[in-house]
């Protein structure tokens, strides 16, 4: 068992009032009247940044008035009182089809116009609706900017991305001392879900499970494969404590690891050292990509994706995409550093950890055991 | 173990030509050029129906020409050997960003008219690039004519229902027999996902535990509430078969129950029983709903929410909701029929089963035990 604490309501209402502040002033600056930000099944992170909850099912909505006056509306009426208590918004709606009071919510506040979060996941009908029930009344994306204020953590993020973190070591250092051959994929697969779900009830994404040498694929579904001594063990998971969420990697070779699974193992781990290295405020997202391509090209490899992305309320998709992206690190930005080399006769390869970055440099988040070599 | 076959490569083929033929009989219908099908990250029921595939990650295309040329796009290129092999189709496409390679695939059919399925989940800023991009083709909404396609089903798909219904019972009956007063709701929903997704890898959605007899709301998180005697245990999961999606709820007492919730299981189960017993070819979906408000009324308790909805390649959200739809129930449809009361005091009071309609009646895929008292 983790023993692991949630922020108290005290703590997040200090946290969110502080984000709505920060969104309306980003409202005014486009000199909008109101902001609505829309957050889709499974993909609300824009919504639960500024209200802490997302619901089990369905749409989710907020109007967020330039007088601070919110109002929220789901598909349901179910989880309307945890809703409350935990955004500290009084006003929700739950209803199928909540976007007509949505509407009439926007049509009160007679705005000229309105500042829009979520356009990506809004569905097209809905919004065509809106737009036409908006009339005169003119939009403008702020999804970019909105997203933009999540990049920087503040001390209760971090306290719930460490926490996602050790949910994550703990998923992965469990099952790395359980592996025996003859373990299905599937097996591993649900072991870590168990593992991360026992403990928070969520995760970032479902676990993924790669083995073998012959099937170089950077994700797929768990397949009914059962590892044996001498394949190489890729695992991707991510634990995830109050709607933050972690991504980690671990590459594994069930007993003695063949020439060319180790010299490639040797070379990720040098491009994961050399991207950390390159980690401080300043720094350029791209050079981190670089320093990895260079250590992985010395070595005669190709990276097999991006060397990482952001991490926070979603993954993945978050900001920032460790590639050709010139913005400048900041402190207090966290994201993976995953370098990967996928090969034919070697399989996958990655070694993914979740780092912070520092006034000068950037510390681990995730830790669990980097060993390439399981006893078997 | 539980010991499931897959329908094979052959059989899918001659199943997706069949739909792929349905799908473009109906755009023909519409006078349409081509079929634009759109599915998200966790949404691509639209998608998968057609093509029998989809990604781990990212949005989902598929533009089906008039002559039965198909192709695909997708955000990533990892996955196109499987997809390739699943859907039958040659020409897939995989990098970020697909809305253009589907924009220059729909040009290249230069179409006066595109029918579109999966507007609810299309991003609206692509839907506006590629508004603009067709000029002045028009399009067409057939989102709600291919759902309708996916409401009776084929053989392979009730025998793909099925081995869901049966994963489902699986991990009903296990938990069944382990629980103990002490484990905590979140450790329960883990063993239960565990359960599901050792067997396929897969699942409906997250497992779900409401406990205790406080609490009566439909769905939530679980928590970390121990479970005692003499608490109601509701539990609702879906275990999930090659996309096929499985939907029951049992309801436990453990140790001796209270007067309170005896009577009002024993009027859950009625209710049950008479939804059940209206369910045959020409029957309106209303009426189905209609003998279960009846049982419950006349033994003085409300019905919770609707009394079922379909299931298939997605659940919660799948045609029929039953509650005031008056479509004649027809051969081959598959839903869930759930009449639930939740009461303080009581608790959350549900039982749902996945049938089938027959030719005079319906089946049961669910079957995992429905008794109420679980001995602690």
């Amino acid at each position: 068992m983790i023993v692991a604490e949630s922020p108290t309501l005290e703590e997040w209402q200090v946290e969110l009032e502080r984000r709505r502040s920060v969104a309306r002033t980003l409202t005014e600056e486009h000199e909008a009247d109101a902001l609505l930000v829309f957050g889709s099944d499974g993909h609300g992170e824009s919504f639960r940044y500024p209200t802490n909850f997302q619901p089990l099912l369905g749409s989710m909505w907020l109007v967020l008035g330039a007088a601070g006056d919110a109002f929220c509306a789901l598909d349901f009426h179910w989880q309307l009182e945890e809703a409350r208590r935990r955004s500290g918004i009084g006003d929700w709606y739950g209803m199928p089809g909540p976007v007509a009071a949505v509407i009439e919510r926007l049509q009160m506040l007679s705005p000229r116009l309105v500042a829009v979060a979520g356009l990506e996941r809004l569905p097209v009908p809905d919004w065509e609706t809106l737009r036409t029930a908006l009339g005169d009344a003119e939009t403008v994306d702020v999804g970019a900017s909105l997203t933009r204020l999540r990049r920087r953590k503040s001390e209760l993020e971090l306290r719930c991305l460490r926490t996602a973190a050790r949910l994550t070591d703990n998923a992965l250092d469990t099952v790395r001392e359980e592996l025996r051959p003859g373990t299905t994929e599937r097996e591993l697969a649900a072991r870590l879900g168990y593992l991360l779900r026992r403990e928070s009830g969520e995760w970032a994404f479902p676990p993924c499970v790669v083995s073998g040498v012959d099937d170089p694929i950077p994700i797929r579904e768990p397949t009914e494969r059962r590892i044996d001594s001498g394949d190489t063990v890729m695992i991707d998971v991510g634990g995830s404590w109050e709607g933050y969420q972690a991504d980690a990697s671990r590459t594994w070779v069930l007993g003695e690891p063949s020439e060319a699974q180790a010299r490639a193992w040797a070379a990720v781990v040098r491009a994961h050292a050399a991207a950390v290295e390159q980690v401080r405020p300043g720094v350029a997202c791209a050079e981190v990509a670089r320093a990895a391509v260079d250590v992985l090209h010395a070595a005669g490899y190709e990276l097999g994706h991006r060397i990482g992305h952001g991490i926070g309320l979603a993954t993945s998709f978050e900001w920032p995409s460790l590639d050709h992206d010139d913005t400048a690190l900041e402190e207090g930005m966290t994201f993976c550093i995953e370098p990967a080399v996928y090969l034919p006769g070697v399989g996958n390869m990655k070694l993914e950890d979740d780092v912070v970055v520092t006034g000068d440099g950037c510390e681990f988040l995730t830790e669990a055991s980097r060993e390439l070599v399981v006893e078997s």
